[in-house]
This record gives C-alpha cells, structure tokens and sequence, in this order.
C-alpha cells in the first residue's frame, strides 16, 4: 500500500495532491514500470477519502500517460523514459529505465485514449465551396454572446485615456512589456509554466509567430508536422520553400520514432490535445521526443490551442514545462476570447531567444499597442481567466446537452462516440457508410455541413474512414437533433 | 507657340490643367525630345495667365522627369521610352523614341534633382546603441500632438457599440471589405490611382505584407533593392533565404539598367521620393524599368512611403498608374497616423492577386477588425484627408523654421543643403570632417543622435561622404539650433 501524508497537501484539493504524490514516485522509481496499482476501492478505504476523489487522481494520471487502465485487471505504472542527455527538469529525476523512442507506446492506452482522445477548434477546410448550411457542425464558432464585451470596451476606454502616449510609440518587436509580464503571470498560474516575460514574444496571430520560427530556423530545413494535424502549419513552411515530413499520430499522438534520422530541424505537435483526434501524449513519448530533440539540435513547437477547454480532471501539464530548453510554447488568444482579436503568443527557448535578437532584432512589433495594453490590463485584473472559466462551463454543459441529444437520436445506433474530454468538437464514427464523400455532399444537399477526419491527413485516410468531427460550440439543440435525424437517415 | 484651349479644364486648377496638356503633347510625341518649351514669361503672356501658374506646371514636369531645365537656356522635353512589347496603360500612348534601359537618365536632370531630392522617415538603426541623446534627429518622430486623438477615439467607441457582431467574425485575409472599399476610394481622390478594392490585401505592417510577397514570388529568387535604401526591406527577404541584389542609385533614382541580366524576380524602390536620399525617378527612367520588369516576369514593389508629405507641387503619379500589371503598391498609415497603429495595405496586380487566391489562401488577417472598422470609418468620413493636409501644413513650417534656424546658424558656413521638397527629414552635406564616425561619435558624447546616409549603403559609401539625415519632424526650434551650434563647432 502506497502511504503518502495527505495532510501535507496545503491548499491543493485532495485529488490533485494524491496525482501529484504517485506522479512522483513514478517519476522517481519508486513505483516500477508494471508495477500495479491498488484498486480505487482499496485506494479511497485505505485512506478514508471518497471513492470520486481517487478516481479522479487516476484519470489525471492515465491521461498524462504515467498509469494504463487495463480492463477488469487493474492500473499499472507506465514506462516513463528519460534520456541520458537530457537536462534534468526539476520536478523530475531520471528513472533507471532504458530510453527507446517507442517503449512508452508499447504499454497499451487503449482506456486512457478512451478518456482522453476528444475534439479541437481549428478548421483548415475554409476554402471547401458548398451551398449554403443552415448548420455548420465543421469549424469552430464560438458562442455569439460569449464575449465579454462589456468588460472589453470598458477596458479599452481606460487604455485610451490612460496611455494617449503608447499611441506614438512603436509597439516593441516581442510585444508590449505590460502584455508579456501579464501572459508571463498568467502561464505560471495556469499552466504551472515558469518564464521570464523577456522570452515571450507576442504576434497577431499563430501564423506570424510561425513565420518567425522558419527564419530562426533557416530556409532549406526539414519541418515535421502531425498526420493527421492542423494543415495550415505544414502549408506556411512550405509557402516558404522548407520540406514538410508528415508524421503518422496513434493513440499516443506523433511517433516519435519516425523523427529518427529524419533531419527535421522543426517538430509541430499538440502534445495535449492532438487536433483533430484529441488524444494526449503520454508522458513516456513526450520524453522521447525531448530527448530526440535534444540529441539532433532541434526544436519541437507545442502548439496547446485549446487546453483551456480540458473539462475533466487539471490541465495536462505543458511539455514546455518538461524542457524549456528545446521546447517553443505557442497559444492564442483568438481561440478564447474572438476570432477578430488577433493576439498569440510563444515562449522562444534561451538560444533561439538569442538568435532572434541576432537575426530579426529590426522587425517592428505587429500588434496595434492599444489592443496589447487592453489585453494586458484584461490577464491582470482576472478577467481572462473567469472568461476561460466561464466559458469552460458553458462548453461543458453544451456538450452534455448535444452529446445526450445524440444518445436519444436515431443516429445513435449507428454511431460510435470517440471521446470528447476536451476542446470544442468531437470524433464520431459512422456506420453504414459506404462512401465518405458521397455521404457528406448528400448532407450537403440538406444544408448540413461537416468534416471527414480525413480532411486533415496527408496520407492513411483509410484509418479514419466514416469518422467526422462535430463542432457544437453554437450549435443550439434543437437543430443539432434535427441534424441528427437527417444523417440518421442519410 | 503651344496652343490649348484653357475653358476646357472643368475643375481643374489651371496649371495642373496646363501640366496634363504639355504631358499629354510629350507622351504623344507632338513635343519631341530635345524639344524646347517656350519660356515661362513667353508662355504665361501667351495665355494671359499669370507666372505663378506657369512656373507651377514646369516644377511639376521637371520633378516627374518630363522636362529639364537648364540654366540660362530655357526648358527642354526628355527622351521618354515606352517599351514595344508593354500594354498601354491608359494615360499614354507610345512615342516614336528607342528604348533602351538608359535613354531616359543619359539627359541631364540636375535641375530636377535639384528641385525634387529630399528627404524621407524611415531609420533602419534601431538597435544601435548611443548615450541618452537629448536631440535625436536620427529617426521619425512624429509631433507628440500631431494624433487627432479625440476624433479616433470617437470612432472606436461607435465601432464597438454599432459592429458588436464583427467581433466574432474572423477577418478576411485580405482586410475587411469597409476598410478596403475606403482604401480604394482614398487612392482614387488623392494618388488618382484607380483600384477595385479586391485587390487591396491589408496587413499589419509592411514587413507583414513583404512576408506575402516573398511566398508569392517563391524561395531562391533574387530580389533587387536599392542601394542606398530602406534596408530593412533587404533584411526580410534575406533572412527568408532569398538573394539581394543591391542596385546603385544615381540622381534619378534606381539605376535601371543594371538590372539587366541580374535575373531579378522583384524589385523594390520608393519612386516618389528615394529613400534617404529624396531624389524623384523621371518618367523615362520609369518607363524603361517597367519594360524590363514586362519583359522578365519580374514585378517592382512600389513602396509609397511617405508621398503624402510632398510640400511643392501635386504629389508625383504613382509608377502603379503607369502599367498595374507588373507594379505592387505599397503604402502604410503607420507613418501618417501613429506608429502604434499596424495598418499597411499594397495593392496586387492581377497576376499576383490570383497566385494569391490559390497559394496563401489559408492565411487568416493579422489585424484586429475593430481597428480596421475605425480606419475605414476615419477614411471615409474625410479625417484622414484632413488629417494628412494638417500635417503636411504642419511640416512645412516646421521645415521653414527649421532650415531658417539652420541658416542663420553657424554651421551654415559648412553646410550644403541637400533639397527638401518632402518628407520628414532634408539631407546636409557638412564640410570641414575629416572622419565621419568619429564626428558622430563626438556628437553623440555631447547628447546628439545623428544618422549618416552612408548607414544605409550596401557599398559606395564614398559617394556620400559627410552628408547627414536631419529628421525635423518633432524637434522645437531652440533644440534645433543649440544643436546646430553643437555641430558647427565640432
């Protein structure tokens, strides 16, 4: 029986306190790779905690990838691999375990992708042409009133009478120093992420920020992207002349065993919520890849657009939080407030820190300085992380509507929920479904739009055959049902 | 005796109306080249009209580099050259003349120069580090309350209570329709450049839309740019892996024949007003760059930057008015209205709009809507325009006060004043230095910041040996002339 002093846990909720405790034991080796797990049953008796608070512990645990549920037999620690070279993170000492690329994978996650794998909010499919839907289930809409727009143009108001001079100034190349010691604030408070606001750099939107990366990283290089992933990355570096490597995602998220040899100079990955099949990387590959990285000199982009919409259990920790030394940590604020605030954000590691101060010094800052101190004085008052919260609520109760709208459709019969954990959309499957395109241009015909996950593969589409993401953030119920009904019958 | 019958200028004030038919009689080729204009007196006692007018028409056929003048002889018409194989753009018809790249520079321009070189705003030494300077005449500055602050707040405010719904639309990757509609009407009314508004592209800035440019032009190729010149220009496209070609320029501007062979793919000058040296290409040397660039598929980016600050005459017509086939143009209201306002916008020739649609359709716009909506609401209402005839009011006197100061300063027995017919700062040629550096390092010990032109040579420096950029723009007259003080004892 694991013993762990639960009155040592401060302010933490007894849940969290209990994965922290077991996270380290793993990480130290004082729990083995196989080694089993008590049931939750003896766990909660144990300890005389609710049977909820250590299921919830587990879930966190097997999402992160350091526990796998195996059916009627039991939690059993996962191989958690940590390569020799690597710099040592500090809440992590290395385990005596053997450091191969895929021993992490081995363990099956069949449960934990169960409850992890889930949705995204990114849609590449903007150009597709089709007649007009009367609901769009293939891109993520926001709730209309989701905005705090009251607040916003209250702060604004403030801005343009307190900062009349940060009009005339130009805005900073890295952003404004208000925005980056804000963002810098808000990542350690939620997202446990610990850096210093001069290695933040601030651009309107992800895609500038990549094109600063591809400058750091030179013209000619091997950038590898996620199969399926978010196309938009991969066709900005090769609007750029550099080679794209398109690597096969499994339950785990990248292989990381195909980087071996592969010269990618470049790593893009959703390590925490993959988009669009919505599973997490487990902690064992994310150490694989770091020490890849590591060993080759190359840099991995963690794109985590959308983890402020994780619904059970804490946020997976950032892998930027593993290895802040190969790892550029990018987000946005487009994603969580509006589409027309074009505000995102990386965290640059120490050498392309100082590589960008070589190189791309004389770019000017491409955000307008009023929408920057707006933002700043929206992260510092608190008023970005109720908005998260809030809207976390709402997603979740949107979903538990639309997903039980589902179970009592027709549709249902037919229909294998992938899970939904996270982010704004999820998977389903379909059967009886004989060709994935004619399916989808009948309902087209019916004025329902949606997308196949093939859409997002550069190649083995065959494996996601008959599987569509549903985007239901403003989707409202009662179209959703009839939705459900015409592909029911479709 | 030239003969045109002066009722029939409708609106136009008369000698922009006489400057239209002497331009039209030499596109045509009813006035050849070598050709000599009747003398001012000759001309203003013809017509009845008074000297003013005349000597108003001539300034502005010398600057565009239809005419010379040459002292104690009168007034003569240039070589223009048209090249065979370029459409007819539809202000021109071809004259009889040969074109070869030089034929237009080979006729004298020291008038011209003369009246038209001068000044520009843009400073390529940011990152330079000097002593706090008291007096920095080294880069743009615009006046402290030269921002119709109250007006564009106005605007913001109504923005965020009427297009509440806009907030939650992405927007358009090539700017807001509103925002391109006024771009395209501002063009038409003040540059007399015609333009639908889809193919306006807006983007944060002008490095953001010389990114776009970059992916549409293809990686390898080799961009020409001017030497000296705004080398930030240089520097994006470098440090995309792209070549530069760095073209000499003389008192015409760029000097077009040395493209000839380079393999240039894009090109990228500032015609209106060379940056830093103020000189405005004439028409000939115009007409054969745009027949090079016909002949090679190349494209020449017209970088606009600071035209609206033109203090003598009309403003000069656009290249892009000449032939909208081969010319990007570029300009930015950073400079007109604040720099903490990231809206620049260049309009795409038909063939690039298209490899646009197809290439970089994916990319989502990089600036907030809501500042695009308030732009386009400043524009449309006539702010802008207002604003820009303030300011260039506001500049002339303070050029006025600026170069009296300097006249009757000590330093006026070393100084030769380069012309100063635009923008935001005038070039000074100062004898008696021995080392430039080491001058300017001594005024800096004494708090001053200067700019050599030589800082933005690629080579051939020699050539502008002790002349100097003096910005004015936000510089109070007592400053101005202890500086001057400072500088002529130094």
């Amino acid at each position: 029986m694991l013993t762990y002093d639960l009155e040592k846990r401060g302010k933490k909720p007894l849940y969290e306190y209990l994965y922290y405790c077991i996270r380290e034991d793993i990480l130290q080796g004082n729990l083995k790779a196989g080694e089993k797990l008590p049931s939750k049953r003896e766990m909660a008796g144990g300890y005389g905690i609710a049977l909820i608070t250590v299921e919830n512990a587990y879930a966190q645990l097997i999402i992160e990838g350091y526990v796998t549920a195996k059916e009627k037999r039991g939690y059993f620690v996962n191989r958690v691999a940590l390569a020799e070279t690597q710099t040592m993170p500090k809440n992590a000492t290395p385990t005596t375990q053997k450091n191969t690329p895929e021993n992490s994978s081995a363990s099956g996650r069949q449960s934990a992708t169960a409850a992890a794998a889930s949705s995204g909010s990114q849609s590449v499919q903007e150009a597709q042409a089709s007649p007009p839907a009367w609901i769009d289930l293939s891109s993520s809409n926001l709730r209309r009133d989701a905005f705090p727009f009251a607040t916003w143009t209250r702060l604004m108001r403030r801005i343009m009478e307190d900062r009349e001079e940060a009009f005339l100034r130009k805005p900073e190349s890295t952003g404004v120093p208000e925005l980056r010691e804000a963002i810098s604030e808000y990542l350690r408070k939620a997202k446990g992420l610990c850096v210093t606001p001069d290695r933040i750099v601030v651009g309107p939107g992800t895609e500038y920020l990549h094109h600063l990366i591809l400058q750091l990283v030179g013209p000619g290089r091997i950038v590898a992207v996620e199969d399926p992933g978010y196309k938009k990355v991969g066709q900005i570096y090769e609007a750029h002349g550099l080679k794209c490597l398109h690597v096969p995602v499994d339950e785990n998220g990248l292989i990381a065993e195909r980087l071996v040899g592969s010269n990618a100079k470049l790593v893009h990955l959703s390590p925490s919520h993959h988009f669009p099949t919505g599973c997490v990387m487990p902690i064992g590959r994310r150490r694989s890849l770091l020490s890849w990285a590591q060993a080759e000199g190359a840099y991995l982009v963690e794109d985590d657009y959308d983890s402020e919409f994780r619904f059970d259990g804490r946020p997976v920790p950032t892998l930027a939080s593993l290895n802040d030394e190969v790892v550029i940590y990018m987000n946005t604020f487009t994603k969580t407030l509006a589409p027309s605030i074009r505000i995102a954000f990386m965290v640059l590691p120490t050498p392309l820190l100082q590589r960008f101060q070589e190189k791309l010094f004389f770019y000017s800052g491409a955000v307008s300085s009023f929408e920057q101190y707006t933002l700043a004085a929206f992260l510092k008052d608190g008023y970005y992380e109720r908005h998260v919260n809030r809207m976390r609520n709402y997603y979740r109760q949107q979903r538990t509507k639309i997903l039980q709208a589902l179970s009592l459709s027709p549709l249902s019969e037919r229909v294998t929920l992938e899970e939904h954990g996270a982010g704004l959309h999820f998977i389903v499957k379909v059967r009886g479904i004989r060709d994935d395109e004619k399916w989808l241009d009948r309902l087209a015909r019916e004025g329902i739009r949606l997308s196949p996950v093939s859409a997002y593969c550069y190649g083995g589409q065959e494996k996601y055959r008959h599987k569509f993401l549903i985007y239901y953030g403003d989707i409202d119920e009662e179209s959703m049902k009839r939705a459900f009904e015409i592909m029911a019958r479709t």
